[in-house]
């Protein structure tokens, strides 16, 4: 839902074209949830959910850690007032030189998924720690996830191995168990994981210290999601069914959790039309889409609330696409779209949960349109 | 295949991170092709392929005419020497105020495919011309095509019918038979479909002149396609079997066919990798990736050939994926794709054949990397 000071915000600052607006008190509010739902864990904020300047403020100032994805990320967060000792290289995917800009920029602290990663880090940041990130199988996440990142946990211990024998400092493991999970249970199989490397590596003299259990804590979008106590109490009881009383130290990323309910995209509605004249389906089109930042409606995997000045009257399901000259660009089709029948050209809508995962992946600018204005008050 | 010019200049140019070079050459040898293929065709580029100005420049030199699809492309069309009645709107999706800037900007052609988009042209442009776009199956096409544009025939009569009671010049009918379309027949239902409705308004007095054939012709990928000239000819007969002696006006809009094989991306292997010892395919990752600029890789429909040192070589079919930590970053994973064995990190890789629908495609910063840079030469 809008906050009222979004709501306050667009009221008086009337934007041509479409816009988000985000509310740093309802970041705020998130911080403080993580926090009391896991005292002990640090908590890094994923800066590629949304890297405005604003939020990594306001979040340093809170006492937050910033996972990086890349140089510009890490300079950003530096940017932002923490030191490096805050900041994490968390792309398991990087350039030698940059994580020779990394190390040159003081930061310690890389992620690992393979043999040939580790000799980069070896070479380029020679007394780094690492952690080494294993495969989850992402089930109950609503964002896909693939096998990109992570190794299994045989091949990990290979790795932190490796890394010890290069005189790197073997700190730990990470996973991710899918963007916007939202099973509180889906964490347990791979802190289970975690402790079987530990023990592994134990035998060969190394101990671990870290567990980085990734992101995703989910936003509330169509359907609620468990609040971030109910992660937190499932999270801690798996810690201590798998580690007992000899608790690791344990980081989170959160990063659509952190800022997603906190934004809400203001489009306007450009097209309501059909096909024919026995089509069943309107299609409704909008000043934004999968082009201008909703990329994350791909395979119609991520369901925006959408809030009009008609709700509560009669809807009917609706084709959704965006603006640009793209047959691609269609947000809901295969499902579609409840609206209201009142619904009509130069309406304004509202699109909920955008905090998240909307301006940065916006294109350059696809079909001359330019990329999503954003405002974070 | 890179050019010499191509090769040169990446042999003489050093540039830190992705780029695309452009030959302006080959766009030139592209767009006399055209010409030659159909010669009583007027051409109109599709700008969303690649806006470059140079680009522009080049082929309104060489007497093209630009379709549009926002007003930034239109300003940018009359920035590179043509006037605006060598513009067209091509976007069935304009804000009535867009329509109305295009009117002040002395533009006069504008696409539509609904009553309601009439009405917004009769408003904001009441001189103008329009042209109806229908619907057809994009059979043949690699490129999805959905039923985002258009609308069926039997209801384009009542939208062009609707034009000229509302004072509007009712022009004639555009399709699109889908982008990188190799089926060279694939034009033959849709004139068909054009004949239809021309001689179903010409009972209602209202005498249509033009067909725009939109685009679609295809780039060499993999696989080859046919010549222009092969198009051309296919396209023609056409034309002849369902309007006899009377042909149209007719107008093609070549997007991808005119500059997609003209642009190589210089891109680097980041890291290559097994996430286990059993794995079959390694993991090949480039600096470049689904939201730098080769977003249509998406569903793996476009198949870029993939130029390395080591081309020759033994190879092996590799998973291939992007630099940030977007799982969804991965370019070919169903069909993976073959690389050289000796390919390594470090090593530089020639994505061909994306002079089209890259530079555009890029996200502003997703992860903090830079939009892809680009040099036209």
């Amino acid at each position: 839902m809008a906050s009222q000071r979004i709501t306050d915000f667009l009221a008086t600052n009337p934007v041509e074209g479409p816009c988000l607006v985000v509310d740093l008190d309802v970041v705020k509010e998130n911080f403080n949830a993580f926090r009391k739902a896991l005292p002990d864990s640090a908590i890094f904020y994923a800066v590629k959910a949304n890297p405005a300047p604003e939020i990594l403020k306001l979040l340093a100032s809170l006492g937050s850690n910033f996972d990086c994805a890349s140089v510009a990320e890490i300079k950003m967060a530096l940017a932002a007032g923490v030191g490096p000792d805050r900041i994490s290289f968390g792309n398991t995917i990087k350039k030698e030189r940059d994580v020779a800009a990394a190390d040159a920029l003081g930061v310690s602290l890389f992620a690992v998924d393979c043999i040939e990663e580790v000799e980069k880090v070896a070479r380029a940041a020679p007394a780094a720690r690492v952690f080494c990130r294993v495969l989850t199988d992402g089930e109950g996440a609503e964002w896909p996830l693939s096998r990109k990142f992570g190794c299994m946990p045989a091949m990990a211990i290979d790795v932190l191995t490796h890394a010890r024998d290069l005189g790197l400092r073997a700190t730990g493991i990470s996973f991710h168990v899918g963007s916007q999970q939202t099973d509180t249970n889906a964490w347990d199989a791979a802190i289970g994981d975690a402790k079987f490397v530990f023990e592994a590596l134990e035998r060969r003299g190394i101990n671990l210290t870290l567990v980085n259990m990734g992101g995703g804590f989910p936003t509330r979008y169509l359907k609620d999601v468990p609040t971030a106590q109910a992660y937190g109490h499932a999270i801690f009881e798996s810690l201590k069914k798998h580690f007992g009383n000899r608790l690791p130290e344990t980081i989170i990323e959160p990063g659509r959790g952190m800022v997603g309910d906190a934004g809400v995209i203001k489009a306007e509605v450009v097209l309501v039309s059909k096909k024919s004249d026995t089509d069943e389906n309107r299609w409704v089109y909008l000043d934004i889409g999968k082009f201008g930042g909703l990329a994350e409606t791909m395979d119609e995997a991520i369901r925006y609330p959408i809030r009009t000045r008609h709700d509560g009257g009669a809807t009917e399901p609706c084709v959704l696409a965006g603006p640009t000259c793209d047959s691609a660009d269609v947000l809901y089709e295969k499902k579609p779209y409840p609206l209201p029948l009142a619904l009509t050209i130069g309406d304004e809508v509202l699109i909920e949960g955008t905090g998240a995962y909307t301006t940065t992946y916006a294109s350059v600018a696809f079909n001359g349109f330019e990329p999503l204005a954003s405002y974070v008050i």
